[in-house]
């Protein structure tokens, strides 16, 4: 099966049914949303063995990996689906007429929520082919908040997207969910056009610097502008302090080397540089790791663009190869080093992303040298603390760091991003075009919504989550309180 | 006194004060911070016989509309400042590491808070000189949450902003604020300079939508985009059903005329267009209002701008003046009057913002015409409907409308917009550029916070509203569960 890009009329047709399902959608019961998304996520798990294959073909991801994200992806609905009946991501607020507000006049009777933000496209992801992908956490947090989807698959797995797309949409319609909530496209210029489609409300998107801009780019120039949820790479910096350094040169190198290597190297989350001090064993430990074989990447584009970068890192003066694995046909996993000093003169180059098995390790003298780098950071995802926790540099180092990126890690390694109520996976640009939300974890939710308030409407004409009565026993803010239901 | 345009040099250092002053002012502790906000509001209420004639000379507005603005500015200080220790807007989420968390990995430490977004810029409108300009509503939320504040002054009032400044400035100093954490910027380049410099990292205007559009452009071209809350523009449209117009034209008819005029029809909910049964007697209600004398409008590029807008509408075919205030010099108050299927044909001239003293009313046949152009419309701020509960169309009506607007009324009058807990000012585009966001109310902290989590931070080092201990006593969400203190 080879998937065709989708024409500029079923594109057109594709946008006109989402915008209807998701009117209808938005009318559904939240309890019966719930429902919903559980039906995927069983569909997804009971079709685990006809999709692993098709994506270890495409990908060149080891089973296990994918097995696991796949059970990653399913426990991502159903956690969703979980949270949505409690319904503290309405925000609802109320607040009840008031003829003495102190505010100089009458407090009318006003009633807000969040709802949904209307049909939304998702662009899928190459290195997450089951949870940035079809079903992915996009998708996912969209249809919970009451959107329909249009998903543009990634170029590098059609097969699997196609795969997927049909498991999703018979799980859909056997649990009687609106025909078309989900509807998948291929192709780059259907994913432009349906980004410039004006029943288009939203978008998600994860994948490289230069793409992700050109979209973001598109977005904003729309007669209607549209929120772009654009996540576009980020170099994850970890920082190993002095006295762990001492405590611990082994175990942090054969832990660093599986951070990085892991996936190949293709984790929006892997570790990219690491500082270590000049004078511990780090640097002497990371040389006598054995790194994995060659291996090939995701696809053709990302093996060039591994080269490319990592040729680019290796132009500087002053870096130099620490280790690399058995040499191949495919890239091979490589360390580089080089000091501080040379860093701080190339953060430009030296602080890029390279996506795919290779990583830099900077040497610095003194701790403040970090705190100094770390101001000067680009956007990140994350960035890691190896440290104890009586270190004189920790809190001024977390407190650098918490400014420049999304999540801030102590003694633990970035990749593994857990599906939780407090993940956050966004940052500062170009870590994402939107630093005030998550792609991972419940409060993604918010993306794909919008505040609606109503004032002065009668308890028969207010949505349920707003009706005194409190039919849907959600927790609210009401005249300012948060009451529990 | 009159201002300069600040100097390039000055912008720079400027920029670079506020990053100092909001690093310090983000470690502030929140009580602390609320105290100051308190502090500014009661200068301001102190110096309100000097500044409130400053604000008439500036601006035409008469002296008790000014008079309540300036109490709505001071007012909303306090409420940020009440709601701070509460904390539920921090968004706090404490997920315990769980080796049996059924993802299928272990589930490490998580721990997630909302943090000020950095150095904010505020343009400063012309229309509110206090609430939405130097000490308005987006300078209360950006210092409630933790941000230093550079405000660019509207022109049109420069003397205001010079007096306001100074009042602010001393009593920031008074309280024991950090220096520099409110500045004041004056002149179009310097505020497209400081929307520019690397340092702010978000934006609020309100204003026009071409000058709106203009900065929502350049701040998404940065190398690092921004967040930028734009209020541009709204028609505000009000829909009589049938029933509604038959019970009380005459009571119908001089509330709009009252809430178009108000203020000159200077105000961004003033309801630009009314929806009325073409064989009701709303329209001759209406052509017997006495409507105010012309009267001077803020400055005049506004009134030139009200001339234009209004000079488009009238030259659409089919539509005619209704009534008209005593002739002047000055802009003439002016109803005008068309039908649905005029409207429907010239729906982009004739749901153009007319800011100023002006409305057009447009009578329909069938009250199905309604849910058709609530279809069709921009996205506005606020959306009225004057009906009665049993009112068949109602719900369609009401669901058609929350998708277009920020705010849905019910046989209440926009304008008027009260600081609520509840409060939404937003809308989809070209309302605001932002339309997760509002402007008003307390959920307005929100548009300059941004998430970050920690991962396995010890308490030691980890953010107060974040420790096991709960410190803070603020309310949050517990392996997923809402705990209050």
């Amino acid at each position: 099966m080879s998937m065709q890009d989708t024409t500029a009329t079923d594109v057109d047709r594709i946008v006109t049914r989402a915008a209807r399902a998701s009117e209808q959608w938005k009318r559904t019961a939240i309890a019966e949303r719930a429902r919903v998304l559980v039906a995927v996520a069983d569909a997804l798990d009971a079709h685990a063995d006809e999709l692993i294959p098709v994506a270890q073909r495409e990908t060149h991801l080891a089973e296990p990996r994918l097995r696991g994200e796949l059970r990653r992806t399913s426990f991502q609905l159903r956690m969703f689906a979980e949270m949505l009946p409690e319904g503290l991501w309405l925000d609802a607020r109320i607040d009840h007429a008031d003829a003495e507000w102190p505010m100089g006049a009458p407090r009318p009777d006003l009633r807000r929520q969040l709802e949904p933000i209307g049909p939304t496209l998702v662009f899928a992801a190459s290195n997450f082919p089951f949870a940035f992908s079809v079903a992915g956490g996009d998708t996912a947090s969209a249809l919970a908040a009451g959107n329909a989807v249009v998903l543009k698959a990634h170029h590098g797995h059609p097969d699997l997207s196609a795969a997927t797309t049909s498991v999703v949409v018979d799980a859909l319609a056997a649990a009687g969910a609106p025909d078309s909530l989900f509807q998948t496209i291929y192709g780059t210029e259907a994913g432009v056009q349906a980004l410039q489609a004006p029943a288009i409300k939203a978008a998600g998107f994860t994948g490289s610097v230069r793409g992700g801009r050109a979209l973001f780019d598109i977005a904003n120039a729309r007669p209607e502008p549209i929120p772009f949820y654009g996540e576009l790479g980020s170099t994850n910096p970890a920082f190993v302090t002095r006295r762990a350094a001492e405590q611990d040169a082994a175990g942090i190198a054969r832990d660093f080397v599986a951070s990085v290597t892991g996936s190949a190297g293709q984790l929006c989350t892997k570790p990219g540089v690491l500082f270590v001090p000049s004078d511990s064993s780090v640097l002497a430990e990371l040389e006598a790791q054995e790194l994995p074989a060659a291996a090939p990447l995701l696809n053709g584009g990302i093996e060039n663009g591994f080269r490319e970068s990592l040729a680019s890192a290796r132009a500087v003066d002053g870096v130099r190869t620490v280790v690399t694995g058995a040499d191949g046909e495919a890239p091979v996993p490589v360390l580089l080093a080089t000091t501080a000093e040379t860093l701080r003169a190339q953060m430009d180059t030296l602080m890029s992303e390279i996506f795919g098995p290779a990583a830099l390790v900077v040497t610095y003298q003194d701790e403040s040298e970090l705190v100094e780098i770390a101001a000067r950071l680009e956007g990140q995802l994350t960035a890691t603390v190896i440290g104890r926790d009586d270190d004189e540099i920790a809190p001024e180092l977390i407190a650098a760091l918490s400014e420049r990126a999304g999540r801030v890690l102590w003694n633990q390694w970035p990749t593994g991003v857990s599906v939780t109520w407090a993940q956050q996976h966004g940052g500062p640009y170009p870590a994402t075009t939107a630093v005030g939300s998550t792609s991972v974890g419940m409060a993604a939710i918010t993306r794909f919504l919008r505040p609606v308030a109503y004032q002065n409407v009668p308890e028969s004409l207010l949505p349920d989550a707003l009706k005194e009565a409190n039919p849907l026993r959600i927790v609210r803010r009401v005249d300012g309180v948060v009451v529990l239901p």
